[in-house]
């Protein structure tokens, strides 16, 4: 599945060793992927830092994640959106280990 | 529901007058947001001709989306994706009647 046609649900891998990550849409400013976890979290002690801005949609399954300075990880489910600002540490705390868990991912700015 | 947290399935209206649009992201080059149709289709003889590329993900529901030149409307399913061009001239051929159809559109470059 590549560009931007197609469907998130459709070739759904049941057991990855790393997550799979897919471009939708890639040019200069913005980037949509495609991310499908199998039970990976982030690796201990790891945050993400990123020096731009992600919007991201869980489309299916379910994961946690937590933000520096939260005490518990947000616990995301189908639908769910959020907004997570340029340098917003952050990290994967875990996602569904029984069903695929689909990301929609929007970087930007 | 309004800026970059919440569900896209949340407190979703049975039947609306006219299709509901809600900007989760706004800023200069971005635009993303959720629009809710219950039946609703573009008036007839109606095109969109944008002068930006729109991604558009169905969430929920079921739509038919005409592009200018093609014999059928795409029948777009939960999952569905696809990138509209700028100044493909598309319309609304149809929406789910039954159930609300939820969509996300991304609006960019």
């Amino acid at each position: 599945m590549a560009g931007g046609d197609g469907n998130l649900l459709a070739a759904l891998p049941r057991s990855l060793e790393a997550e799979q990550t897919t471009d939708l849409i890639a040019n200069e400013n913005l980037r949509i992927e495609r991310i499908v976890s199998t039970g990976q979290a982030s690796p201990p002690g790891f945050w993400y830092d990123q020096a731009w801005s992600e919007w991201v949609l869980l489309v299916a399954g379910s994961a946690g994640l937590l933000f520096e300075g939260e005490a518990q990880p947000r616990v995301l489910r189908p639908g769910d959106h959020l907004l997570i600002p340029a340098h917003r540490r952050h990290r994967v705390a875990w996602t569904d280990v029984e069903h695929p868990t689909v990301w929609l991912a929007v970087h930007f700015g």
